[in-house]
C-alpha cells in the first residue's frame, strides 16, 4: 500500500534534537539549522516518495540523487533558518523590545546576508532584503492569527 | 535626505485594522488577507522607493505602476495568507488540537487551493500541496523558537 507508506513518512518525525552551545544566540541558530533543514529533507523525502508512487518504480541512482538533494535542500533552509532565528534574536537583544519590528529587521538582514553570500549584485542584495524583511513581517502576522 | 526618508516610511505603518464579519473563521481569513496584503504593498513601496531614490528621479508613469503593482501584490500576499489562516483554524476545529501539524495540513492545502486556482497540471498541484506544508511547517518551527 504506498499511500499509508506515503503518509507513514509524512507524520513520523518527531524533533527534538537539541545541542547545547553554552551561549543562547549559537543554541538558537543551531536550533534552528537542525529542526528547518530537517523539514526541508523531509519536503525533498515526500516530493521524491510522491514521484516513485506515480511511476511505480525506484531505481538505486534515484534514490542516491534524492538523498544528495536532500542534504542540499535541508543544509539550505537551514542556514537561512539559522541566521534567521539568530539575527531576530540578535536584535530583540539589541531593542530590548519584542515585536513585529525585531521579526521585520532580521529578516532583512537575513535577507541582506544570504544573498551578499551569494554573490549578488548590490542592487539585487538590497531587493532581497527587503522582500526577506516583509516575508518575515508576514509570518510574524499569520503567527499572531493562528 | 532620501536615507531618512527610506527610514521612515518603513517604521510608519500600524497595522490594526479589524472587519467583523460575524463569523471567526471568516474573521481570520479577512485579518490575514489585510495585514499580509499591508505588508505586501508596503514591501512594493519601499523597493519602488529605492529605486527612485538610486536613479534620483521620479515620474508620474513610475508612480501609477508602482501603485498597480502595489495592489497586484497586495491581492496575492493576502489571498494566500488569508486562505491559510482560514485552512489553519479549520484544521485546528477539525482536529481539535493545536500543533505543528495544523500548520502543516493548513499549508498543504492553501498550497493545493492557490496552485490548482492558478490551472496547473495536477503534478505541480500536488508539489505546490508539499512545499506549502513544508514551509509552513518550518514557519510554525521558527515561531515557537524565536
Amino acid at each position: 500500500m504506498p499511500k499509508s507508506m506515503f503518509y507513514g513518512s509524512i507524520s513520523s518525525p518527531k524533533i527534538d534534537v537539541t545541542v547545547d552551545m553554552g551561549n543562547p544566540f549559537l543554541n538558537r541558530t543551531v536550533d534552528g539549522f537542525l529542526k528547518i533543514g530537517t523539514v526541508a529533507a523531509s519536503r525533498v523525502a515526500v516530493e521524491e516518495t510522491y514521484q516513485c508512487v506515480q511511476k511505480g518504480s525506484i531505481s538505486k541512482a534515484k534514490f542516491e540523487d534524492a538523498l544528495k538533494k536532500m542534504c542540499k535542500e535541508g543544509a539550505y533552509w537551514g542556514t537561512v533558518a539559522g541566521v534567521y532565528v539568530g539575527m531576530e534574536y540578535g536584535v530583540e537583544r539589541i531593542r530590548g523590545r519584542r515585536d513585529w519590528k525585531n521579526a521585520m529587521l532580521g529578516g532583512a538582514i537575513t535577507g541582506l546576508l544570504i544573498s551578499a553570500a551569494s554573490n549578488n549584485r548590490r542592487d539585487k542584495v538590497v531587493k532581497d532584503a527587503i522582500a526577506a524583511g516583509a516575508v518575515a513581517t508576514a509570518v510574524e502576522f499569520v503567527s499572531y492569527l493562528t
